[in-house]
C-alpha cells in the first residue's frame, strides 16, 4: 500500500500540502487511516513543475517523516503543480529507482495499489514494452512497468486511452496466467498542464481516492478558516485519503472513474474502461499482442 | 520511544530472535504494542559478541523492517550474547551515530526512554563527562550522554553503581533546571560476560520490560513447542515487550529494579536506587558535582 | 580537505555552476587538483536563497558525483546566491549533520580546512559557545563548532569581526594546549545579501581560494565564448579551485584576506586579522575568556 | 571499472584482507592504480561463507572507505572464503541491488569490466534468461544479467562451461547488434568449496587479475615478514590488483584463462574459451538460441 497526493492551482510552498495540513501526506506516511497498513515508510518521492526543463523529482529511501531534506525542499520550493508519494513496499527492494513518481520528459506518474501475481507476469509485461524503452527501466516495481507499458501504448498522445489499453493488456496477461484481480490501482498522471487521476480495480473495491471540492464551496462552508481563505478558484487537490475530517471539503472519486484537473475548468469526470489491444491497435499494440502470445 | 531485546545463552543465529519470533524485535519496529507509538522506524542497531576483539556493532538509519543487510547478518551471524534496538527518534536526527547500542571497549549500552528537557540540560550533562571522554561523543542523543556520564562515573568497574550515580546526577541537574520526571528509562548493559537490565522512571510508570522465564518452566508448560524444545537451561531473553502472548513464558521486571543475567546462575534481581554524588564520591564524581554547580 | 564554491549574481539554474562547468564543483568531488587529496566523496551540501524563508539546504552523505537528487535539484532550482560544498572527512563520521553548509536563520557557513588537534580542543571550544546555542550543535565537526562560536561572538551583527574574534579565540585555546598551526581555513559566509570569503592559515600557506574576475574583463578576453556572453556585470563566483585553466578569468585571493561580494559594487578586499577577546569584548566574549581559562 | 578480491584458506578475520593490507581492497576504493579510474566509490559488497545457510552478503551504496559498518563486520567476522568488491558505476544507478556480489543459493558472483553497448543488448540478453529466473533480476547492471544468463546455461552444474557459453552468447548477440569488443571481464565465482577466477576480453587487453603465489614460496622469500609467517599452505588470494609491490608474492593470471582454487590442491589453470550455444546445447540453450534469433 502507498499514499499519494497532487496539487494543482496557484503556486504554493510545497510544505503547505506536505507538512502543514493536519493529516497531510507526511503524516500519512506514519499514520494512514484508510489503507491496508498505517505505515508507508519505505521511501517517498516528490515531483514538481517549476524552474528548469520538465518536472524535477526528489526521491529517497528514508521514511518521509524523518527526511530532513524533504522538509528543506518543501519549505523552499514553490510550485503550481506537484505530486508526492509515500511508499509501502510489497516485495520489491527499498531503493530510489523503486520510488514514485516515475518520469519521462514532461510526464509524471504515481500509483497506489499493485499488480496481482507480478512475479509471474513481470517478464511477459516487460517484453510488451517497446524495445527502445526497455533499457530505461531502472527499478523493479510493477508501477514502473505499468508506466513504460503506457508509454508504449501512447501515453504521451492520449494518456487515459493509453492507460485503458495498458490495464486491459495487464488483465489479459494475468488471465493467461490464471491470475484473478489483476489490477488494483489509483493512478496520478500529469504533463504539467493537466492532472489526471484514475481509480480502478479489476475486482472488488479499489483503493480510496478523493478530490477537494470547489474552493468557493469550501470557503462558504468554513468562512473563518484562514487556510481555506487563501484558496483560489482553480486550486484543486487529489489525495489517497483526506487531509481532514471536515464535511464538505472532500469528494470521493467513484470507482472505475478518471478525473481531469485543468486550469480554468470544472473537475471533469468520466468512466475508466480498460481495453484489450489485440489485433486492432497501432503497430506497437499489435506487436504487443504478439509478445503476449509468445 | 524505542524497543530493544537482548539474548544471552547458547550461541544462536541472530535471526532466531530478530525475525523468526512471532512478535520479534523487527516486527516491533513496525507494530509495537506496549509503547507510546507503534512505529520504531528511525534506524536500528545490533551489537553482538563473537569473533574479533570486543563486540561488533551494525547500525543503520533504515527502518529495521526494510534493511536487507540486517536480514543477511541475522541469518549468518551466530552469537551467545547480543542486543538489538529499534529507534523512534524524538527530536534528534536520524543518523548512525544516534543509533544504539553505544559501545566502549567490551561494553554495550542501549536505552528506551528519554531525559526530560534534554535540550536544556544537555550542556550541563556534557560538561560533567570526563574531559578525556568528551571528544568521543559523536552523536546528539541523550542516551550517548548518559553512557559517557556512566563511563565517567565508573561503569567499567561497577556498572550498576555507576548507573545509579548517573541517574542521580541527571535528576539533580534536572531539578536545578526546574525539570520534573528527569529520567524515563529501561537500560540494557553488557560486558560480554554478564547482561544487566534496568527499569526505572523518576516519576510515574517506567517503560515496559520483561525477562523470559526459566527454560525448564517454559518447556514444561509447552512440551510440544519445537522452538521451546531447543532452549537450554542458561538461555535468557530481556525484551521491551514480549515476543508472544503465551502465559508463563515472560515475567515483568518490576519498576525500580535491575536484573543480572549470568551463565550458570538464576536471574538475579535487586532494587535500582539513583544516588547523588556531591562531595562524597571519587575525584571524577567530585569534579562532576563542581561542574553541575557551575 | 574539501572544496566549495559560491555564486552571486543573476538568478541561474544551479546546475550551471555544479555540473555544466568543465571543472565544476561536482567534478572536483572526484578530481580535485589543488587539494591534499583528489577525492571529496564524503558527502556534500548545497545552500541556496530563493523561495521560502531564509536559505534552503540540501545535504547528503552520498558522493556528489553519484547523487541523483543533486542533479535533479540543480536542474530545477534557480537562485541568485548559492553555496555548494563537497566534503573529504578527516576523522568525523560521514553524516548529514557533518555536511556543510551550516545554517542559522538567514546565515550560511562553509569551511575548507581544519582545526589542528580538534580532538583535544573540542571540549574547551564547545564550552565557549553560548549556553543557549549549545544544544543546536547537531554534528561532530570542527566547522560546526567554529560557526557556533562565531555566532556567539556576534556573527549576525558583524560577520567578519566575529570571525576574526573566533579565529583569535581558537588560536588562544590551541596555544594553551601546545598545538601549533591552529586554524587552516577558507570560509564562505552569506546572509542572502552579501557573500564573504576568507582565506587564512595560522601557519604556512592557506588552502587555495579564487574569485572570478569582472564579467566585462572576462568577456573582452573571450568574446566568442557562449557561456561568458551570458554573464552580467554583477555576476561573481568564489571557488576553492578554478573551474577552468583560462587565463584572466580567475584571480587568486591572497592569504590573510577577506573579500566581500555585494550587488552593484566592486569586489571589496581587506586583511583578515584574528583578534583575541580577553577582557575587552562584549559580555559573551568576556565569559568566553573565562571559559577558556577554566 | 571496479576492483575485487577473494580469499580462500584458513579462517581469518575479514579485516586482514580488507583493511590491514597496505594496498588492500578498501584502499583500492580510493586509490586504485591499475584501473581506468583511481576511485571506486559507488558502493561495495562483501560475500562470505560461515555460519548459517549459504553465503551472507553485505552490500552498501556508501564508498567502502567511509562505511563504518564495513569496518565493524570486517573486524568481527571470521571466514575461510570470502569475496569483496568495490564499484565504480558506469551508467547504472548506485543502489544496493547493483552492488556485487550477486548470489543464488550457495553461489557468489562478482565482475570487473562491462558489456559493450549494454543499453542496446540488455533486452535481448534478459529475454535469454530462463523465464523462471527472470523475476529474480532486481537491479539494472550488466553483471546481474550475466549471472542470471550463466545460471540459465548451467552455472550450478558446470560453472566454467556455463560461463563460456554465456560469454559466447553475449558475443553473438553483440555481433548481431554491430557491437565490437562485447565482453570485458574478470569474474570471480564460488560455491563455498571452490573459487574460480576468469580473465577474458573479447578484444584487446583484459582487466588485470592476479593470484597470490604459494605460501611456502612467499615465506622463503620474506622469512621475517610477520604477516607472511601466518600463511598456511592452502591460503590463496585472487585480486584485481596486488596488495603490495613485493616481488615474488603475486603472479599475473594470463588473459583468456580461468584458475581454480581448491583446498589441498595446487592452483589449477586452463584456457577460457567462449562457446556459442546455437542448436547444440541443452534445452535452455536451444531456447536461448531461439530467443537470440527473435
Amino acid at each position: 500500500m502507498c499514499r499519494w497526493m497532487a496539487w494543482m492551482g496557484q503556486p504554493v510552498l510545497i510544505e503547505e500540502a506536505l507538512f502543514n495540513s493536519p493529516h497531510g501526506i507526511v503524516d500519512q506516511s506514519l499514520h494512514a487511516r484508510m489503507g491496508a497498513e498505517p505505515t508507508n515508510g519505505d521511501g517517498f518521492g516528490l515531483g514538481w513543475y517549476g524552474a528548469g526543463e520538465g518536472p524535477g523529482i526528489y526521491r529517497s529511501v528514508s521514511p518521509a517523516w524523518a527526511d530532513a531534506n524533504l522538509r528543506e525542499l518543501a519549505a523552499h520550493l514553490e510550485s503550481p503543480l506537484f505530486i508526492a508519494h509515500v511508499r509501502a513496499a510489497i516485495g520489491s527492494p527499498v531503493q530510489q529507482t523503486n520510488c514514485h513518481p516515475f518520469r519521462k520528459g514532461r510526464w509524471l506518474f504515481v500509483h497506489n495499489g499493485y499488480l496481482a501475481g507480478f512475479h509471474e507476469v513481470r517478464r511477459a509485461l516487460m517484453l510488451a514494452i517497446d524495445a527502445d524503452r526497455f533499457p530505461d527501466v531502472e527499478g523493479s516495481t510493477d508501477t514502473e512497468v505499468v508506466f513504460h507499458l503506457a508509454l508504449t501504448l501512447g501515453l504521451e498522445e492520449d494518456p487515459i486511452g493509453a492507460l485503458e489499453r495498458t490495464v486491459g493488456t495487464i488483465e489479459e496477461v494475468a488471465e493467461r496466467h490464471g491470475i484473478a484481480g489483476a489490477v488494483q490501482a489509483t493512478f496520478g498522471i500529469s504533463d504539467g498542464e493537466c492532472l489526471w487521476a484514475v481509480r480502478y480495480a479489476s475486482e472488488g473495491p479499489a483503493r480510496s481516492l478523493f478530490a477537494s471540492c470547489d474552493a468557493g464551496a469550501i470557503q462558504s462552508l468554513y468562512p473563518e478558516n484562514p487556510r481555506f481563505r487563501r484558496l483560489r478558484a482553480d486550486d484543486r487537490m487529489i489525495v489517497s485519503e483526506p487531509f481532514s475530517d471536515l464535511p464538505g471539503v472532500w469528494q470521493e472519486i467513484p470507482q472505475g472513474t478518471v478525473v481531469a484537473v485543468r486550469q480554468g475548468s470544472e473537475l471533469e469526470q468520466r468512466p475508466f474502461v480498460p481495453r484489450r489491444v489485440r489485433g486492432q491497435g497501432p503497430t506497437a499494440a499489435r506487436d504487443l499482442a504478439g509478445a503476449v502470445d509468445g
